[in-house]
């Protein structure tokens, strides 16, 4: 059974050292192997961020995720999240349990949508999980995105409305230029 | 005649002249009206930062523009970049001289790409500005900006590559979902 917690004190160690294992595949999340620890949390864990952990039955940390206004100012009311799930805990639904979580979390945190700005393509896993939670791709970001295997890759841009979609809101298809 | 200068502590005051007002408009740029003199400096000028003004014969500065990475490390190849223009000095080609320094400026820099995030769809001067550059739009962000007289407003993902686009890039029209 996965709960989800506000990140506290006593998780950062978890936060980080399922952060080192992400950022060493190079295939999935922006920030370089190099990311120093302390880079990691001052980043994960900044003020103004929402951050929360995935606690499995036995109290381990298992996931972590943030949201974040994506923008200041005028566009502060659309959340970008990131996420982050241990390779000890894959299969297990965390990514779902901390996608649902995220999607109620930013509306009741008053976001009108959330956006993704670099899913990397590659990362079939990943797009598809944002799929079945709702999120259209609304670009494709060509090579944006420099893997650690294939070199540069596309990236995509990803979006959902949290609670109810404006009624007048361009659709994922009509949108696109 | 307009040059384009390195940003220098002399033109800090221009800077957050140009920022303050622009910034009052609300319907541009993202930060907000009460944005300070030194929340705007502190952003404009990050560590990281390539910020340079658009001086007039009279040695006026009438523009100023920065460049830096849209995402840290395996994205930081894709600059992103923010342009403003001073109201007195509409309609004499500021904003095309400082995209065109840009786009050279990013290549020398080492960048492939320059994506901007948020370009509010209803400044179509703007828009028509970044078109005649070379940039496309990539996606339409539904009510993404918070315009102030207008509410909620679509903004356009631009982009464009700089010095020679990869011939296996996906165009902007191939790649959209």
């Amino acid at each position: 059974m996965i709960h989800i917690l506000p990140a506290a004190s006593e998780h950062h160690d978890a936060i980080w050292h399922i952060f080192h294992e992400v950022i060493q595949g190079g295939d999935a999340y922006v920030f370089a192997e190099h990311t120093s620890r302390a880079e990691a949390l001052a980043y994960w864990l900044a003020p103004g961020h929402h951050a929360y952990v995935a606690v499995d039955g036995s109290g381990q940390v298992v996931g972590s995720y943030i949201l974040k206004p994506n923008q200041p100012g005028r566009g502060a009311h659309v959340a970008n999240g990131s996420y982050m799930t241990a390779s000890s805990a894959r299969g297990m639904g965390v990514g779902s349990i901390m996608a649902e979580h995220s999607i109620a979390e930013a509306e009741r945190l008053g976001y009108r949508a959330i956006q993704f700005n670099i899913v990397v393509s590659t990362n079939g896993a990943a797009v598809r999980l944002w799929q079945r939670h709702g999120f259209k791709i609304l670009a494709t970001l060509p090579q944006a995105f420099q893997h650690a295997k294939l070199g540069y890759v596309d990236a995509y841009l990803m979006h959902r409305f949290v609670g109810e979609a404006p009624a007048n809101a361009t659709s994922s298809t009509e949108s696109l230029h």
